[in-house]
């Protein structure tokens, strides 16, 4: 009796625990999108979920293929008033002239160190050469260990001006809720940015769950060499390997992943041609743009819909035609979003 | 009362389900690796997955950095006389010749033809410029799905001249035991090979189980266009992004993975750098190396030990000296595997 009672009481718990387990799926099914208002945009989300994960529907996709690709700058966080990655440059520049104190007076660096003083208006005159030559002063030349712990200890300090907060901490909820929706349904989500592969590979997974290797940026070449004791280390290279923007996004989708996204998100004319290409497969496809018409929550720019023209982030107005035209759907911040920020 | 039995089947159900499962993980757990001798190879991996996977073990890897990166051509499949890709690009010459007759008498096409007519000893004529070429002509300048179709029908059609199967056959089966073994335990398995990433990501799935994203191969450029009808296309272009050799491969892991493998398997100096850069890191980590000393069931060749010198594949005995010097271990396909294909 002694081995019944054990195997009744060892049955009981076992179904008192997958009782527990339903429950929890049960009650993460009920709302999956909690941080989005009802409408279009919800709507597109849930029901390219449910047709493609149906295995009943004529739009069934099997898990090997679902892949999703988000931009991050714009789409996942915030990019305004520049892009953290640009922050991070500029912010490493005085360590830089610490060590090398002839660059003081040398441009672009002595512009960096005027806007760091509170001249923000200087930022105006870094040219797209200049933050070149920054990338490669502040992000090449050393292991990508060394890149990596320099870029961690960043992030771990700086604040975002606006909210004071860490920039890891201002990413969008209702965008985290997406991602875990579509991971719980057997979607693999990928980061597809312009910014630096291996910066974003600092924080990606403990930020938004996704590992290193489900990151695509743009990356530059690596050289493979030894210490003195021969021990093999990678050296980052100023070498442009992948521009991850514009064509980019879908030459670095198919380096990188090797398979068409079946759903692809961003918010600005440097992810057209990745949204295009996401599109232009069979079955259900969905494509997605962030809007920021939210002045009081976050930003508003443009210049679609008449919103204030930006040089960070732009979302032209021939953008929003074509998503008009080609059924993507528009999120905008303001109406789509019930809370922007987690930590609010 | 009709309630509690219910309740009782249902959990009854359950429990024997349960044992049932843990019934065939027992089993599963008996021998991950039937194909294998005992001896220092098969100890080698059984103890370092269980070095790695036990949380009590203090060289305990968690589950997220678990990577394990094997070259292809020797490693996981034969590769002689000739590297599968090779036969495809000579195999496809015929077709492209059809279609452009001027390249018949033209070098290295008309080499080729005289190759397929049978005139074997004419392929030590092909320089690696020739190959080059040849691979641009018939594997470039097409959409990223019509090489793939076209990769396809011919797998599905070529057989090697030995063993008369399609080459997907070819794979060694201990090899395999190697890749689900690792995946039971929660690593990903990579392909890291010096073949081309596209080629190899046509097979890669159905053949080893690893999906395209986890192939990283020497790469050419795309680039993004529009058909006639608007709609957007890659085309493979004659660029070389990275060639996934020697210190090649550590880059390409770096670029591709982000993370340095815990585990690497190669059989040439081309993954000399690979295996370096793995032993390198902290903790348990597993470089291994297979050598072909099996004249009677696959083939024999180095010239490491003795062995006859080959130009595909070749085994050197400066990397067999170096695999002894710093602790990896060489694999004797004559000893070390009881079985070496699947359909033997």
């Amino acid at each position: 009796m002694k081995h019944r009672f054990s195997f009744l009481t060892f049955a009981r718990t076992l179904a008192l625990g997958t009782l527990l387990v339903l429950g929890t799926r049960a009650h993460a099914q009920g709302d999956p999108l909690p941080s989005w208002n009802d409408g279009a945009a919800k709507q597109a989300i849930v029901g390219f979920v449910q047709a493609t994960t149906d295995k009943a529907s004529p739009q069934f996709v099997p898990p090997a293929e679902r892949i999703a690709t988000f931009d991050q700058d714009g789409t996942l966080w915030v990019e305004h008033p520049m892009y953290t990655q640009v922050m991070y440059v500029l912010e490493s520049v005085p360590a830089l002239v610490k060590a090398k104190p002839e660059l003081a007076t040398v441009a672009p660096f002595s512009t960096v160190l005027e806007i760091l003083k509170g001249d923000r208006a200087a930022i105006a005159r870094l040219s797209m050469p200049d933050l070149e030559k920054l990338l490669a002063a502040t992000s090449t030349g050393m292991s990508v260990e060394t890149f990596s712990a320099e870029a961690k200890k960043w992030l771990a300090a700086a604040n975002d001006p606006r909210w004071k907060r860490p920039y890891t901490d201002l990413t969008y909820l209702p965008m985290q809720e997406v991602l875990k929706y579509l991971r719980v349904n057997g979607y693999k989500t990928y980061i597809v940015t312009g910014g630096g592969q291996d910066f974003v590979r600092v924080y990606s997974e403990a930020t938004y769950g996704i590992p290193p290797e489900q990151v695509v940026g743009t990356a530059g070449g690596t050289s493979y060499g030894y210490d003195k004791d021969g021990k093999p280390f990678l050296t980052k290279e100023p070498k442009l390997l992948l521009n991850d923007n514009n064509a980019g996004k879908p030459e670095g989708i198919h380096l990188m992943i090797g398979r068409r996204p079946h759903a692809a998100f961003g918010n600005s004319p440097g992810d057209q041609q990745m949204l295009e290409y996401t599109k232009a497969g069979d079955g259900a496809r969905l494509a997605m743009l962030v809007l920021h018409d939210d002045a009081k929550r976050e930003y508003a720019y443009g210049p679609a819909q008449g919103l204030p023209d930006s040089k960070v982030g732009t979302f032209t107005q021939a953008l929003y035609d074509q998503a008009q035209k080609q059924g993507w759907t528009v999120i905008s911040m303001k109406n789509d979003w019930k809370r922007i920020f987690a930590f609010e």
